[in-house]
């Protein structure tokens, strides 16, 4: 009997239904453009190293045995110390560091964990759009299903500066997505990519709704940060609503290092076992020289003014980065948090004969934008498309998504190229 | 409506079934243990530092911004031409580092990748048994069914030394295993934790089945540089073996890093290219750092005779732990590569009197012999029997496993203390 190559090779239905996703586009364009180097802010990676302090200490841990060999499964103990001690004033409560924390090979490894934790096949994760595309890879994983609630976009009205306070949820909208087979809704604040950081009031309305229909929260806090306005954690509202809640947090977000694959989920011992159990069937253990580093730096960013100095540098280059869209006129998202920033195009006009490859003629117009920037500007930037179901994919046509944890002269080598865009705006 | 916490808690089928795993239970024997500090010869982590040149090329990474920030999410092109360059040869054939190469986050998340990637809930999976038992926790985790065939062990017939070559699997109970939900065979050479090498002529039996089935060969070599006989690839064999094999190698194995978590997969386009998709999912990119120093280990471990060195070494340990079961007559397998010796303890014969906790009471004599050796004599080893489906457990009831990848004074501590079992063996 012949083997027979083509079923074989035939993926399993988890891993199925994506095509060429953004990140290959944009980088084929970029390749691709005579403008070389692009300036590229499109995926979001720091274009700097972490601090010297924690670099000394991973190049430290990297002569220590038991740094180099397998750490406990659910995290280093320091690390977890660290943590505990971080964040027990932020959270209003003692966290345990034995129990209540687990130590994962990246957030989004934690939050894959924490999926594959509880949610059988066939039940429901509802997630808001626009939302953080591996999200939805994760689940998938799972063989489980997305219900997606979209943000209400706001409207510009004439405006260049759009709060990113003004995209909303329709609560009506959430409490239909729910259903007997809900069991997680995934929350991101600060928001990749619109920015937003959820309000008081606006968390205990999803966190309530969490209680009353047995669902596990998700919340994704690794911007947390970086925010620039009162930020509040979801776990914090009320027993009830921290009984339920897993939030996850980013080394590589923290430090400027999101090469370094070390993350954290923070909750209840009775939530933390399993998401530890299920952690240690993906990835065994998380490496060990990057999470004594991260204690380290958990230990001593406080004394160091580190998440203050972090918070400000990042404030700069996003008010040194939007100045081009004000010179500009065209609208943009102001973001309360995070280092995205979400542009809306709708001014800017592609020239009739400017021609696209087959794929990118196909994809809606944020992707065209993208590519005809890259192309003409030699600036990239992020279609969201991606970040929406494809019913709803319309609602971000016009917007480009800029990351600006980029060295200064990069972001004044964008902002220079951007101003190129004149010539296509209408009056 | 009140939360009900005990049912938000119910863990996912995909993580359940498993109580305290093996690891736990010598964990918490060897804290409670009169005798300190253990002589640890359990889990299989080396008991010293990676090579020096590797050491400094992940300090040099370390000040590197793009080694800090997320490598490519299939890996790093340095490292996947140092694995092409190194492989190439051994697989006699030409790899292309772009396309039949992928980088994973440990050899384990590469063999979970595998499995997601191509075996869909409720289709089979045939390993051996005794088998490493995270194969078993990946396989449930995309909720697929194991088949276990069992090796049949061999009979000391009053021997000390017995090849690890005498266990052998029935081809008639391999062939009865598959069935038309047959997806995949996991094989793994040099095995944990027999030591066995398969010959030739057993892997080409294996893949000429797995071909005639359309069964896809997941082939666990990580311990491919300590074989102490020829060494065979099964993806060698022929060219219908080798587009249905994926061959799963460890940076943590090779370089005795097991705590920085590099791990590849290298087979043809076809399969890669699902497996890299799964990869992304799960753990998005793996440490840059780490697969820099990689690099330099491929790069350079040919000319500096780390190879040679390192299986010279091994086998030095080996023989210098082993020669203890010389001095007491107890049968061990004498491995044919990697670090692991099973050790035949059915004369040792623990007092009636000896209390265990309930925990271990119930379980198996292996693990009670586990128990009893750490707390009489102060040396770790693992029981096998979670390395065995419960049914056919008892088929390594008299067996322990040593790690013998530790110091050599760690060794020689472990057989003085070992020596004390003579007063508990009959004649």
């Amino acid at each position: 009997m012949a083997a027979r190559p083509e079923e074989l090779i035939k993926p399993a239905e988890r891993i199925s239904g994506f095509g060429n996703d953004v990140w290959t586009m944009v980088n084929s364009a970029a390749a691709a453009s005579s403008i070389q180097p692009i300036a590229n802010l499109g995926q979001g990676f720091f274009g700097y190293n972490p601090p010297r302090f924690l670099i000394d200490a991973a190049q430290e841990a990297l002569t220590k045995v038991d740094c180099n060999q397998y750490s406990p499964t659910r995290g280093r103990p320091r690390l977890k110390k660290a943590l505990a001690d971080t964040y027990s004033p932020l959270f209003g409560r003692v966290i345990d560091p034995v129990t209540e924390i687990s130590i994962t090979t990246g957030a989004n490894e934690g939050m894959l964990s924490a999926i594959m934790a509880f949610v059988e096949p066939g039940e429901e994760v509802i997630c808001f759009e626009p939302f953080f595309d591996q999200y939805i890879r994760n689940i998938h994983l799972a063989s489980a299903i997305v219900k997606y609630v979209p943000f209400m976009p706001p409207s510009a009205d004439g405006r260049v500066r759009i709060p990113a306070s003004e995209w909303t949820l329709d609560m009506q909208q959430v409490r239909q997505a729910i259903s007997p087979k809900t069991k997680m809704m995934i929350i991101n604040t600060p928001h990749n990519p619109i920015g937003k950081v959820f309000s008081r009031g606006e968390l205990l309305a999803l966190g309530e709704l969490c209680v009353q229909h047995s669902i596990i929260i998700l919340s994704d806090e690794v911007y947390d940060r970086l925010s620039y306005v009162p930020f509040t954690r979801i776990s914090t509202l009320s027993p009830e609503i921290e009984a339920r809640t897993l939030t996850v947090g980013s080394v590589g977000k923290a430090f400027y290092a999101t090469g370094w694959r070390v993350g954290h989920l923070i909750g209840p011992a009775s939530l933390i076992n399993h998401v530890s159990t299920a952690h240690t069937r993906i990835c065994f253990a998380t490496p060990g020289p990057q999470q004594e580093a991260a204690a380290v730096g958990y230990e001593e960013a406080d004394s160091r003014g580190f998440w203050e100095e972090s918070r400000m540098d990042m404030m700069s280059k996003m008010a040194r980065f939007n100045a081009v869209w004000e010179e500009l006129g065209l609208s943009y998202i102001d973001p309360q948090g995070g280092y995205f920033v979400l542009v809306n195009t709708s001014r800017v006009k592609i020239p009739a004969s400017f021609a696209f490859p087959p794929e990118v003629e196909e994809r809606s117009r944020d992707f065209k934008l993208s590519w005809f920037l890259i192309m003409e500007l030699g600036v990239a930037a992020i279609p969201p498309a991606d970040f929406y179901s494809p019913e709803n994919a319309h609602l971000s046509e016009d917007y480009l998504r800029f990351a600006v944890c980029k060295n200064d002269d990069l972001l004044e080598l964008a902002k220079q190229r951007l101003r190129g865009l004149k010539k296509y705006m209408d009056d």
